[in-house]
């Protein structure tokens, strides 16, 4: 199967490599920096291009991994360069389908993998999530196979969910890994560093891989240890800015029993 | 070695499994209620006793793992039944070894694992950072034997060090913990389960083992994208709560720029 690539930011770098490795004939890597787009092309016996008006009319998909601002833009390219009758997807978590339906194609759908995604680290694509959207049956099905040769988790996904999605993978990665950043801010106060909390912070993600987190929340808040809370308060007195988020969550968390 | 353990919940149940492993003669187990006492010592040849004035005078070291706010209550007793020039130490995160000197003890430490402990999983006590102090360098330097029996990962730990780390515990796993929940509510409302979220959970993680979370922080709010921050708080309109928890971390990551 034929796909032209478009983006060779950190998804495209990994996932074109990846659709190689199983098989898929990557016709074109499109970048606006021609050098990212030679140093994939180079690794997957694609094309390199970085005008959109270069791009092939040969292939069977067209994945759109560009940043969300850019999507919309680009399907628009794709649209006016007669590809309105491919298949074409785009790989946001972000980004409703409409918008490629409004810049004019006919089929197209969201080929999303529900991962962060850095270049120096190879990504294990069998474990990622892949949650798929086409606007037509046909479409969702092949899809559905493409997407089963690189993971062996796939869901169909509404755009509506995918929002939910989205939203939800802010609270756990970004979000998260703020929390260690404060975590560290602190510990860097008293000399001490971030590796001290690896195995509790690696322990709190396997506890939920079996029981519900809600289930395995512990701490001062929701043992309502008003002490605790108090002491850890006045501790943080010099850090408005995580004191304020230290109530904030002992709040969440106490609304929550 | 003699070690009378004082304590069997879920730190005192592993602790004491396996300091028998590794060699330690652990001489008697309490706990207020003799069946939690009995279902540890029959585990590791100890003597279970209910009741404080039983102990025995023939250890070398005695650990105390009960709650919190029964720390200094116990040390109270210990002293009470003359064992004030006995080496004891606690377990706790969050308690002031000067407890311990208040309930008059001579010889007094901490004896602390960094770790969340759930009956049902063993820890694997390698991989724990044990902090360590003792109000005189000689036990310190028996602390610093005893533990490294159990783990590969020591550090000598001053009270107030003890304070700082407990608060940054809180955040990574308390809070962490929480932020899952959250996701997990939210995504049950489209019918959708955290199940989705899990590889992005573990590689949030995984990534701040190689570098650090400052460096590693992505989304909407770092790259300062106002769009999808009010997309997001949008959506999270029937969830208050929710709604502040996402604007007071977007704004302390757009503070930690």
């Amino acid at each position: 199967m034929k796909v032209v690539l478009i983006g060779a930011g950190n998804l495209g770098f990994h996932l074109g490599q990846k659709l190689y490795a199983v098989g898929f004939d990557v016709l074109q890597v499109y970048s606006r920096k021609i050098a990212n787009a030679n140093n994939l092309a180079d690794r997957i016996g694609a094309k390199a291009i970085s005008s959109l008006h270069k791009i092939s009319s040969e292939a069977e998909l067209y994945i759109i991994a560009v940043q969300d601002n850019a999507i919309k833009e680009v399907a628009f390219q794709l649209a006016k360069f007669s590809l309105n009758d491919k298949l074409i997807v785009h790989t946001s978590g972000a980004t409703h389908s409409d918008d490629l339906r409004e810049a004019g194609l006919n089929r197209y759908g969201v080929f999303y993998p529900l991962q962060t995604f850095s270049k120096s680290k190879t990504p294990d694509f069998e474990t990622i999530p892949f949650c798929l959207f086409a606007n037509n049956i046909s479409d969702l099905k092949l899809l559905k196979q493409i997407a089963s040769k690189i993971s062996n988790s796939i869901f169909e996904i509404s755009d509506e969910q995918r929002a939910t999605l989205h939203v939800a993978a802010v609270f756990v990665n970004n979000f998260s890994n703020h929390l260690y950043h404060v975590a560290e801010q602190l510990l860097n106060t008293k000399e001490l560093g971030l590796d001290l909390l690896l195995p509790l912070i690696q322990e709190t993600v396997d506890k939920i891989k079996v029981a519900s987190p809600h289930e395995m929340q512990t701490g001062p808040a929701i043992r309502m240890d008003d002490k605790t809370i108090q002491e850890h308060l006045i501790m943080l007195e010099n850090y408005p800015s995580y004191q304020q988020l230290y109530q904030l969550l002992t709040k969440s968390i106490q609304e929550s029993r």
